[in-house]
């Protein structure tokens, strides 16, 4: 029987760490997950991560070959295959991360930031198949963003291109800090943790009762606020509201830049549906020039939620040409 | 003798229509120029304007053939040869440009948006000679902006990427009025009017003195204000100072999209020198996330500022692969 041919996709998040292997079609054939926060050392991340994927590996039945190693990762630059300055994770300054990988394996290692990952494998395996101009938002802990345009990933001069959770919403020296070290930006808005301070915002002026007044900051989070919206709660709704507006507000932005097909939202927030959808729907609209009115698909993403970031990663090595 | 190969260049400005003719190295061999406005039909206007080219080209001594037509206009859609819902235009709604000119000649008519055809122009004859990511902003009535990414003008899927001059800079009901029928954009701040708009504000808020201060809003241009800042008018000054930060401000999340080896100021602002691009150098600096600083050149166009926007228009016809 012929070797399958897979790759491997890794998605390092500020929490957890996903990975997993997939063959060209998209399938997931094995994967796994642990705390990022557990390794303050690079080097002993990697090696740990190297471990796991390779115990995973061994529980596929059947011979398979790994074509490749595709990392979503904040921060990342793809030129040079570092993690620089990433503020939501444990290793500060810039981290070379394909190059401790090659220490475990010589084969290639495609290290780009998740959100870039996460437009590629919209690419070749979502909802953006056969499209050339398209923006994918992910919506987790921060706020990501990869643009395709004339049916390549824009990396940029650096490789950097697609920080949008870092443009200005809301500038100004008394506005929300951000783990950047800047103030006012798309992500203390736009994100799960966003979503959470607007909600504390939100109680804080309010006299409303609402069923999330019982839980700290630490405990509240984006999947909790969405139950609570879907169970009427108004502070829960307003925050969801106020969230939606704000990121359809910048989309019309995003749309003066680069004129694209469609914005896909992609990760945890995005799966509140018409929660987030509909405000953003109508502040984009709202906000748009008339040359692109009613033109912008605003969609979820057609990754399959549960291995999508996964999936990202690995569509990064079958799709080199496109990078 | 052979004929010399030669492009039409015509940059439509809400203000004058300006046209000449340019060979492949960039030298102009005739050119001329006319009041926009007074043709309040696009056909006449077309007509106008072919007779008069055809009127420059009988000057020019020795043979030419001439290669094609690019033009430069706001809002034009390349992929449709139209202009569509230009606010500074005489003409309304979709101008079908590229037909209309096609009814006078069969040679090839290229339609972009001035900022395109500066970007394609800046690339060709210019400062980004070899860059494969940079950004033009043309600084003249309005603000435009053309992006080349990865070695090609960035057209998006409706032909209008690289409209930040309709990006919003001061959102708010309150803020200044846009030629678009939006409020805060960008080019309310950061243009000539912007410039004007800002003095007259400053002059409101202020009882400082100021040689500028007797002359109507329609009597003053940017060149006046940009005389009396070098004169040491304190107002002129100020003005120059916070257009040239609102300017850095922007950049910096111009930045965050695309990830640009270089921007190149383009347009009578941009000849202001220090007074604008200290400031905006200082602001965008100031708020560009680490892993970008001190990385992106703030340039002056390096396109001879005469004819510049006739030589980006010419460009297009010597570079349709890059487009």
């Amino acid at each position: 029987m012929p070797e399958l041919e897979t790759a491997v996709g890794i998605d390092i998040g500020g929490t957890n760490t996903i990975f997993g292997f997939a063959d060209r079609e998209g399938n997931i054939l094995s994967e796994g997950q642990f705390k990022t926060s557990q390794y303050g050392k690079i080097e002993d991340f990697v090696a740990a991560l190297y471990e796991k994927i390779m115990a995973a590996g061994h529980k596929i039945s059947g011979r398979i070959e790994i074509k490749g190693f595709g990392i979503g990762a904040p921060a990342a630059n793809i030129h040079k295959g570092t993690i620089e300055y990433a503020s939501g994770l444990p290793w500060k300054g810039i981290v070379p991360l394909a190059d401790i990988f090659h220490m475990h394996t010589s084969l290639p290692v495609i290290v780009t930031n998740d959100a870039n990952a996460a437009a590629v494998g919209e690419m070749i395996y979502g909802g953006a198949k056969g499209m050339k101009n398209f923006v994918v938002i992910t919506l987790g802990t921060g706020l990501g963003s990869g643009f395709v345009v004339d049916g390549k990933l824009m990396l940029g001069h650096d490789g950097f291109a697609g920080e949008i959770g870092h443009t200005a919403i809301r500038p100004g020296p008394s506005n929300r800090e951000c783990g950047c070290g800047r103030k006012g930006c798309l992500e203390t808005y736009v994100s799960a943790t966003g979503l959470k301070r607007t909600l504390l915002k939100i109680m804080a002026d309010s006299i409303e009762p609402s069923e999330l007044r019982k839980f700290s900051f630490d405990q509240l989070d984006a999947k909790m606020i969405h139950d609570a919206a879907k169970n009427g709660d108004t502070l829960a709704k307003r925050a969801f509201l106020h969230t939606g507006r704000m990121l359809g507000f910048k989309l019309a932005d995003v749309v003066a830049h680069t004129n694209p097909e469609a914005i896909f939202l992609f990760g945890g927030l995005a799966l509140a549906g018409d929660l987030i959808f509909e405000p953003a729907r109508e502040y984009m609209e709202e906000n748009l020039l008339s040359i692109y009115k009613g033109k912008v698909k605003l969609l979820e993403s057609q990754l399959s939620t549960q291995n999508a970031a996964v999936l990202g990663a690995c569509s990064l090595i079958w799709s080199k040409d496109k990078i």
